[in-house]
């Protein structure tokens, strides 16, 4: 059984990550830490405000959903006192996470640091960044809520980073394409083109197509809620294990 | 049977009717028209290069797939000498349809004029702007092969007009969203959203989306060939028969 | 103003009802109805256990998300008391629905019972019957989570049901088609072909595929959430305010 | 510029082929080889009927797009006289593969034989092989022309099989799951289901939809044209001249 020690857990992802923990007969919940926490119990498990009094705690993954300003000295802190931290709090610097995997090298200790744990869109990315080494004309397609502010979505932006890595340049669309309304082709990213669409109902979809010379392939993915990060959070805790020291974004567990 | 005549056979939309009358058994080939033609017979059925000498002939509808130039000439003929015209030949001035149509009253003859003979396409659009009665938040995908030239495509244009006449104005997104790449929302239409894919491989598509609280709806058409266009031809040729006067646009016989 | 009764209001239809009318402007919640409620008043509005106590009520419309057992009952008083029924309870036979009908004509009183109110999937079959009259080749793919027991869906089968009404028969698929696994081409309901998928993290969607020669047209309707009925029942609420008999099926008031 | 010999160029795919090898201008036609050719030169390329001719002919890689008869005596013949095998034709047995690749490793030449050229439709295998290994609920969804005669398709079982090497076994759909009329879930395999969709205007289509808690991943492949295999071929041509023995499936070369 591997003992996890979750901390952040009065948020959304954090209750959400106690649930999962629950749920898996391998994985046993050992501590739960939030400074926002009032319990000193919760079914059994020790409720703690301040992670300094988890030191000499016996457990083996630190799970961290809590604050980008706290979430380097949370890290730190699961290194230095043997827990394996699987963080998909956001926030750290380059130079943190280099020290951090530093670190962790030195403690032998495995780790995850992760932006994004659905594994869903990570296969989406991966799979784009391989078809477009054979297929250079592509369109990336974003459908989101209409609440949402910003776009093109950090997500489909990622994607043509991506992508551009692997694909051969080329300006997609006729050389003498014309807009009769301005935006009809979309954001340009690297000569790929980017398309947000905004609806109520609508949650979090990706679709990269791609064609070619009488073929076509389309990879979509669909998020709806925030309970599909939690099996990439479970792949996180287990791969942590077997591995001994930190890596920055789950694709390198997959 | 109806005796049908085939003006323009020459050409790919008129070869594709002759060969598409000669597989209807309720229909019958009854002569073919074109300038270019220098056979004067094909499988027994007479072909004529000039039209006046289809003057007292005995058929029942003018199919006419021409020239801009002539079709106002074709129809008129054809209305005179008791011929019901089917004409997917474009070029026609508003007055020109108006005087049409009276003539065409005036004899009793039904006729239809039509800029789109794809039953799908208008299908499209007619549910499109039934459906956006209900669910005001629409945005338009529309995917071409990389040839083509303009974006939005004419049909994604017409599909937004359509549509503005059964739904209550209503400027589509967040009121504050940001564009941190131009064009990513698309082009805007009357508080819509429409969105111009380019890719090798594809051939004309087009998807309406609804959005509303919980719910999606999502309205497609693919048209692959040329070929997709008889069945609408079929419908007006049939149709004609039944009506005593000339209509524009195939909607009003579905 | 229309005041609005809801009947049920404890349950999860009439709960998610009641912040509908509480967030439409033009509607007013005037009582609320639940042999389960403890409350007496509810931000004001009476709460009331047993509904004869609303007679002489001054109200224009009661709906009704109650059960089967009482759901005749209630439309009955509901018509004899000068309300409106918009009723989304099951269980009626067709002798209650002719006689409440009869009832409301005879009162002037509009009124509906719905045994959907989800407009999305009210204008899929719609849309579907009318395309069938064009396209006769039809193939139904519905897609629900998996926990889902019977297959294929009941909107599937009523869907089905209505594209028999005019589409024109055919036997779907090649005559010597053969399954090498069983199943392969899915439930046949009068020559058409419908394919049940089940997954995790899918709600309740249906694609209504057409093909012709050359073409093809994609109906689609996604429901992830109740809260997409609302719209339906709000449609209702005005709607009979408008009209002077009871109806069956929110499809005619649309 | 790699010297390319195209057998079987009388043929479809051989001919298609003679067109791609002239538009890629880093390849050059060296010869055409058919039995039916009349032809002794075309466009200044010389044409044999007989493979025993081109004993001593100076050229890089020999295409075979032939008869399942005669393919082996062929990739014989190709690596014993110096040309890298790239071939298209079926109907090779184990027994001669291993034979030819041990050839080909005594030569030191690359070479290919590819039962699918198609680089979208092994993608899509290969990936749904990866994304199982996540996600064990999984269904395909297989399309095509209403014409085809088998159902579920060869490529569908083919990825089911695929997939069952990386997928942890699961019975989809619920415990208690009933068909209210046979054949709704598909086709059974190894715990996945399999659904066969036939309609005019389809060409060749294939969905694979995996679902998980919360989100979705749909990869889809969408075959309109045999000119599509060419890319396959043209990856198979340049990657032969890199590697020192024959290899089976284009999934090697990617």
């Amino acid at each position: 059984m591997t003992k996890v020690i979750i901390a952040g857990f009065k948020g959304r992802m954090g209750s959400t990550a106690v649930d999962m923990v629950k749920n898996d007969n391998t994985l046993e919940l050992a501590a739960l830490v939030d400074p926002f926490a009032t319990e000193k119990e919760i079914d059994g498990v020790p409720v703690f405000n301040d992670k300094a009094d988890l030191a000499g705690f016996a457990a083996d993954v630190w799970v961290d959903f809590t604050m980008p300003s706290v979430a380097y000295d949370n890290t730190k802190f699961a290194l230095e006192n043997g827990f394996r931290p699987v963080v998909g709090t956001t926030g750290f610097t380059e130079a943190q996470i280099t020290e951090l995997i530093a670190l962790s090298k030195s403690k032998g200790l495995g780790g995850l640091i992760a932006p994004n744990f659905a594994i869903g869109a990570i296969l989406l990315m991966e799979f784009s960044q391989k078809a477009a080494k054979y297929f250079p004309d592509v369109e990336i397609i974003e459908l989101h809520h209409d609440k949402k502010k910003d776009a093109p979505s950090g997500t489909a932006v990622k994607t043509a980073e991506l992508i551009k890595e692997t694909r051969t340049y080329k300006k997609q669309g006729a050389a003498d394409e014309v807009e009769t309304i301005a935006g009809a082709r979309g954001a340009e990213f690297d000569g790929m083109r980017i398309h947000s669409v905004r609806l109520p109902g609508l949650v979090a979809h990706q679709e990269v197509i791609f064609g070619a010379n009488g073929e076509g392939l389309t990879l979509r993915h669909d998020s709806y809620d925030r309970v599909s990060f939690m099996s990439g959070v479970n792949i996180g805790i287990k791969q942590v294990m077997t591995i001994t020291e930190l890596v920055y974004g789950l694709e390198h567990l997959l």
